[in-house]
């Protein structure tokens, strides 16, 4: 049986694919003399991001105030919260962690933001760094043009309390050409306006091996690298270098090639990200995860020679694995198929 | 401001609306002669469990030992998990469970669960409930055939330890006619090998009005009903009665028309359950929830006369609620708009 120490469902980690892809993405960033800051959105987890800035990150990411409050308090001390900070209770927050770190930097992209954040930080003796978010295409947030973005990089470097730090995308994927032009004349604006910007931000995982594409970007956010899943597989982001699995059992097998395993979407999610079903079972490249729900996975095996019996043991790769560590309370870290250790999901369901 | 209270995003629960809702399914119940027990996956909240029994139910459904544990220990004495428990972690913890509470049931729909089962409880003293769980066509665990049910529940009654306790299907939605012919065709076997069936235990919210078409069924576990949800409105089993929404904060208007919202897949999760779009948002019908990443909600107000601005809050109606409950740590209850108490969602996160 498959790690007995553990019962089922749970997250296991392999440490030495964890490492490899900790490894081979800083050494490509460091080739191209790009600085990486991983986002810990896809692990949550303090004692990762501790191996991501041994191997050479100058920092992290965060999404929420509530995750860099629990990477503040395990000593990370240079933190970008890369999300618009909006309303009283967030913003006395972000004050306070501001008081806690060495740097703090956020992203804003509307001017009504960017009157919170000095309002709050006006006064305090404390500055806080602000990068303009533009949206280079992804559709999501960030002012529209580059006009906008000078203009409110402006608006940054005249309130009281912030310092213009530089510019931040999330950009499409394979966009480097798009991000490349979008900042450089955004840059060449605020040049003309005398404001110098030092940072410039973007990231994603799908391209991540085309980030040198877009030579002006000088620091790269980056999350999902460092587990992979099977969503990144097929955008070719990696092979079959997956750390995270979910390890789950069977738990009856009504009619021969219907297994049901105690893997649902309480485990999995119901993210889809393109793909054709819910996961896929290591050792077993025919198998489909057909359905889900909270606590059966329905998995069709009929186009395999074999099938898993009751109380067997499997392994699914989940199509995306940013939302599966947010499940979980606490996730095992193996090696050599070898269980080694437990770590709590600090970071878990901060959703403010 | 809605809410002023609470940071966003955050999950609100109308205390009325949950009441109305507990309160109208039991009531037609009690006309039916038929025995509620509430499936707690839905809240996972003692405090809501406990609004269930004082209104006429039995007793609760559990889908893991880790739910019903929380239960237990909260009080509630009659338990049953709708589950094949496996594995030497969770058969020891269902025998110590079975010391803490008066009655305490599971399913089983194999051999191989039954003899895990039998082995655990063999010799204690105690004895465990079992229902033989159906496949009545939903496909997902179950025995196949009315006669399998018979041979089933024979070895149910012969094996030490346990209990044969009746039958339970998982049905798929408006199949009563199919679930009255499957139990009484196994009911009669049963009784041709002497065995007596107490309990003929089905559910479901979608056709939940409809459970009287079934006449031979006298239990009926149910979980969503409680908060409904986008998609039950849209199955029909309510109108707008949806209790719980999630309360979410514009973060930025990128565009005209475009409203992104600090509810993502976190808050919202990626069900769709045939739904367009990933929630309604309570006073705009015209808006849609086009797209969801972790953290960010992608509004489309296009088709609105009004949209909001930045710093605005919103509610939104998830298209399934019971995986909500389980993104959050603590829920909200609130009163004719006005906040109430706040409850941990103690039974949050049990995933074995």
């Amino acid at each position: 049986m498959l790690y007995p120490q553990l019962d089922t469902p749970c997250v296991l980690i392999d440490e030495a694919i964890l490492e490899a892809n900790i490894r081979g993405f800083q050494a490509y960033c460091d080739e191209q003399g790009l600085r990486v800051r991983p986002h810990i959105k896809t692990h949550k987890l303090p004692w990762v991001a501790r191996k991501q800035l041994d191997a050479g990150a100058i920092g992290i990411t965060c999404q929420k105030v509530g995750e860099a409050e629990v990477f503040a308090a395990a000593g990370f001390d240079d933190i970008l919260i890369s999300y618009n900070i909006i309303g009283a209770a967030k913003l006395a927050r972000l004050l306070a962690l501001a008081g806690q770190v060495r740097t703090l930097a956020v992203v804003a992209d509307s001017e009504a933001v960017l009157q919170g954040l000095s309002a709050t930080f006006e006064g305090t003796g404390k500055t806080l760094d602000v990068l303009v978010e533009c949206d280079t295409g992804a559709g999501r947030c960030g002012v529209q043009s580059p006009e906008q973005a000078a203009q409110l990089a402006q608006l940054v470097a005249r309130l009281p309390g912030l310092r213009l730090r530089g510019l931040m995308t999330y950009p499409a994927a394979y966009s480097e050409a798009v991000v490349q032009q979008w900042f450089s004349r955004a840059a060449a604006l605020c040049e003309q306006q005398g404001l110098a910007l030092e940072v410039f931000s973007s990231g994603g995982t799908p391209s991540m091996w085309h980030a040198h594409e877009a030579p002006i970007v000088n620091e790269y956010r980056i999350g999902t690298y460092v587990y992979q899943d099977r969503s990144q597989v097929a955008a070719g982001a990696c092979e079959a270098d997956c750390a995270l699995t979910v390890l789950t059992t069977v738990v009856s097998v009504p009619v021969a090639g219907r297994v049901i395993v105690d893997a649902g979407s309480k485990a999995l999610t119901s993210d889809l990200l393109g793909q054709d079903g819910y996961g896929q079972v290591v050792g077993y490249p025919q198998a489909r995860v057909i359905g889900l729900s909270e606590e059966h996975g329905v998995l069709d095996f009929s186009a395999c020679s074999q099938a898993p019996l009751v109380a067997e043991r499997l392994r699914i790769i989940p199509n995306h694995a940013c939302p599966v560590s947010n499940l979980f309370d606490e996730v095992h870290f193996c090696r050599d198929g070898e269980f080694r250790r437990t770590e709590a999901v600090l970071a878990r369901g901060k959703v403010t």
